[in-house]
């Protein structure tokens, strides 16, 4: 089953294990003229890199994106644009010795029952790495939405039970906020605790979940087409396609569960000459469809499944055994502080083809 | 854009308006040899159906299913199969006077910015009412599971505010807790609150939401297809593009993100000779397989936005008004119940198509 | 396997058996804000319709389109249009006597060992009554051309070897000239000789080929997408979805293989200020992209499959029989004819879908 | 618009521009378990090289597969295999001077109208060129064939008008009449005057066209789907994507026109315990599903459009111009023959979709 793409048309497949030769993405459908350089796409995937401080993975990988098709004279051409992230310096001999265990939390026993089969060095296809390939595309999709002045941002909303304020301002100021700090959280205050917390479970071989929550503040109107794709919809598959995500929720979310239709409903007002309403618990959206106001969502993350202390588990044949990280692992504590990238990476795809959808809907 | 459809394998394409001539639906990619009569589905209608009690709207409209094509001699011949379910006595013309308010809530805003034309007859296409056509086309669906032995069961886990206890026991158990209870709710004692909370919220005019779970006791490992096939991808998709629906999540969902990886990872265990896993936080799935423990996720409704409180709004040319409910209007105080055995059709429909899929992954 | 669907973004799918309750197709993706009636439909459904004289099936069925969603007000809403023509009078008993009988030149056997059942009652899903279905929805895609001022015009080129000239003038004295002839031929004295040969094959019970030409006059440049949305590749795939056809060229088509590169290429010219080729050898695409001269096509046609004469088959055990067609049974001589609405509407198909994806290629 | 994929459960997605970096190709779908390697993709290629002799174009070009995922331990895993063929030595410097020159034949003057920009160099994505990654996808398709003991064959039937005899015997005995052929003729003394004509159009500076017929001996029943996957459908699809093709004909194909019914028709008998049909006028398949009998059919081929003759031509402001190629320019004589591995590779792709569709019929 073809289950590598993502997309109708602005649409993507990506490639690529996790220690194998490279990475790589195709972006198939990304409209012809739009300016863009390696160094934009770099920037992208500088910002997701792992070993940026202490409180992520301390991996010293480059991860270097190389355009090999699809952009002529610094524009896109319409034609099919390939994106390549080599591998350097993977070392997989360390897997050797645990590839016949059970690992608590990973898909190396699905993929095995599933495919007879398992590319058991770094989790193969099945790693959180296959997604440098989402944030090179995702870069051109920003780039593309910046014709649109539509800019996501997303930031660490909670971590380890620690809630954060939302960061406001303009998408500049937000961006700011967040990518000043080592943990992508625009709340300086609780950062701060949330760094201490990441300090604890790693000390004590453990790791922290979180939720993420991105914004796009000036969406305009229309984009999401009823009934099967609509906007909320595949943003949410976008963001459950990520490893490591349990659930997504738009505006006020499970919350609108406890409230009454008194209290949740968005009132329509006139403002500024725009048709608004005088509360955003919808998210943005109304029957599937962009209404106008910020479109709101937040993604849960589980904690990392890598964790330092010893854990129960059983071989493939079935044997207890237990697992341990092999000497030299590298693990985040949080692994969902790098998803932050990620998840600008995969709205600015969801949104990019909206805007393309869109493009058809009249005469 | 085309975006009526859904499913890989194993399709579907609904069309039709709330008050138009007929909804229907066509199933395409459903395997040949499958006994299905229109008795089964209309089994299925009668639980969508409105007006079972004083908890949902009083409808008393009579749904009726027509399988118009695709089956021969009682069984699936491999064409598409259609199944037509005609509208009767749908009234249109109390939506005359408010053809021209944005209605808190609802979808005719957006609908008309972005086509510049909206069938306003009960909502036409973003009605509700079109999920009959999925509730038609999941009794397929779940006719075909049947083959595999999964049996999905979705109830009531908590409405306004009140969370009750999912029903335990085998998935005939299960059934028969939640459909003997008026709404839907196999926690006997709890769904007593909540169905005075229901009868507080109508008589003040107001409305209710809910979180309804799902469970697929014996799924068997493999389904799911990575990376952007994910089993939770698609299952998010399908929930998320049911009307009124705010989130949705898996296993511990949301909590997960508070919890540290040694509370969160489910360790593999040997139990009757099987690999299963000691608990599972994970809800079943592993790098988006399923990995055969139950399949467990949540879905958050908003509150219906129908109420008979009037409501202040503008309308199109952003003038002030009052929306008020038409005299004689009915409507759920609570849509989420409704919406169970919609859910457990969505997810049939997922299971099947990943069914399918899965028959392609060995050489 | 969901194969009854076409087009990507103006997408049909079709339903429907022989001999079931009705036929009909769900066209996604039509842009809203079209203005359409059953009328118009019914025009198209008429132009196909048997038994408008000696030279086809002297059945008189009458199809009556109805349209059962997606159109308000008299206009396209953008939600799925469907349309229905219910089967009248079907009489199936006679296909009792036959029903175990391989048909020569029939897609019964196929079906039977692909499926395990088949619905034998006229040929069931496989009868070339589908493309009832095809010619409704083509009714609504020629209107949709008319916005871009595109009409193609199909005829009968050659028939019973018998080879006529192609119709010359605008789009609407081809039409006229066309349609005018009881055998949609725009060659009147070829014609006559081709209505000749049809008169003596009936006599002989036999049946004739043919060979139907397609032109679009004034297609705009740019339709057609590479590398595998080529326009023919599109429109090759559309024709050969048709029942009886076994090939398809474009332009100068398998002559071009007899000609030298000097002869063949089409050389530009700048003719009342626009830049054409001075010949069409090509028949009106560069690299599967239109190029703003006529779009020229053939489709062959094998001769109707059931002929009065009797013939040798074996029966699904394998034993020696003969079949002959029931008492009573009435087919056409030359299923070519009937065709030519058929590939008006497919080529209309493959257009508008065209044109929409022409919208996304650039920002 | 994304259009560089092509298949459903087996599915292709090429990229890369002829004076790129790369071109390439991500197979999606390609089942687990399937032994293959670079030598047997390189195999492929070097049948489809140029340069292998006199009859082809000089280009010393030696392309070379390099598997860059979705194998592990010498079998493919179910993850995306990427091929990549680095392009080299291309001089792109002499397409400098023609570059606002439309090439009669070529694409660059749709490419320009439609996308507003033109990788000229080499013809960009338009080029011939993109047929490497073809037939790298086709390596492994017919590799996964091979487990179905399915060998589809391809040779040049005609040539500059010159008509060959198909090779017969068995699928070995044909492939090594074709490829120790110069020109892929299995018939020894046509394919003399073939070269002979080739010859003489060289030195002219002039171009043939070919017909090239395909074959496929032991095709199982059962494949290719109704209404709109018909094996005949996506085969017509497949090859009208490939530069240069103008038709496709099955069985009888265009000559069926000029038959009767009673002509035409395959009778169906008992042969060996098996019911096959007497003749095989249809060419191997009954509505749109392979019958068991061979598969055949014809691809014609225009003659190359690059010839060193002079031609008028316009540049891209319309101003007459004469067009020359380029100094030390090296085309083929013939393209049609460098075809051939490409049309068993095209055909190998569309068999090995339609294998997987198949096992999603029955229950």
């Amino acid at each position: 089953m073809a289950s590598n793409s993502f997309g109708n048309l602005f649409k993507i497949t990506t490639f690529g294990e996790s220690h194998g030769i490279a990475l790589g993405v195709v972006i198939d459908g990304c409209p012809a003229l739009l300016p863009i350089t390696e160094k934009e796409i770099q920037y992208e995937l500088d910002l997701r890199a792992p070993g940026r401080n202490t409180y992520t993975t301390p991996r010293k990988e480059k991860d270097r994106a190389e355009i090999v098709s699809g952009v002529f004279e610094g524009k896109t051409t319409g034609a099919p644009i390939t994106i390549l992230v080599y591998n350097k310096d993977a070392d997989s001999s360390k897997y050797e010795a645990i590839k016949t265990l059970l690992r608590p939390g990973h898909a190396n026993y699905t993929y095995l029952e599933k495919y007879g089969i398992f590319d058991y060095r770094g989790g193969g296809r099945s790693s959180a790495r296959e997604t440098v390939a989402r944030v090179a595309a995702g870069a051109v999709a920003k780039k593309f939405l910046t014709h649109y002045k539509i800019y996501p941002v997303a930031y660490v909303k909670a971590l380890g039970g620690i809630l954060g304020e939302a960061p406001t301002g303009t998408h500049k100021q937000i961006s700011k906020k967040i990518y000043s700090s080592p943990i992508f959280c625009g709340d300086e205050s609780q950062a701060k605790k949330m760094m201490k917390a990441i300090e604890k479970a790693k000390e004590e071989g453990d790791s922290l979940g979180a939720i993420i929550e991105c914004r796009v503040l000036d969406l305009p109107m229309g984009l999401g087409d009823p009934v099967y794709e609509k906007l909320e919809a595949n943003l949410a598959k976008a963001m459950l396609t990520l490893p490591a995500t349990k659930g997504i929720e738009f505006g006020e979310g499970f919350h609108a569960a406890n409230l009454k239709g008194s209290e949740h409903n968005d009132l329509f007002v006139k403002r500024n000459n725009k048709i608004k309403t005088s509360t955003n618990n919808s998210g943005g959206t109304l029957g599937g469809i962009s209404n106008g106001m910020p479109l709101v969502f937040r993604v849960a993350f589980k904690p990392t499944s890598s964790i330092k202390l010893p854990m129960k588990t059983v071989d493939i044949k079935g044997k207890s055994k237990t697992f341990s990280l092999p000497e030299g692992s590298r693990h985040d504590p949080c692994v969902a502080i790098r998803a932050v990238p990620i998840i600008e990476a995969m709205t600015a795809l969801v949104l990019s083809d909206a805007i393309l959808m869109n493009r058809c809907v009249k005469i």
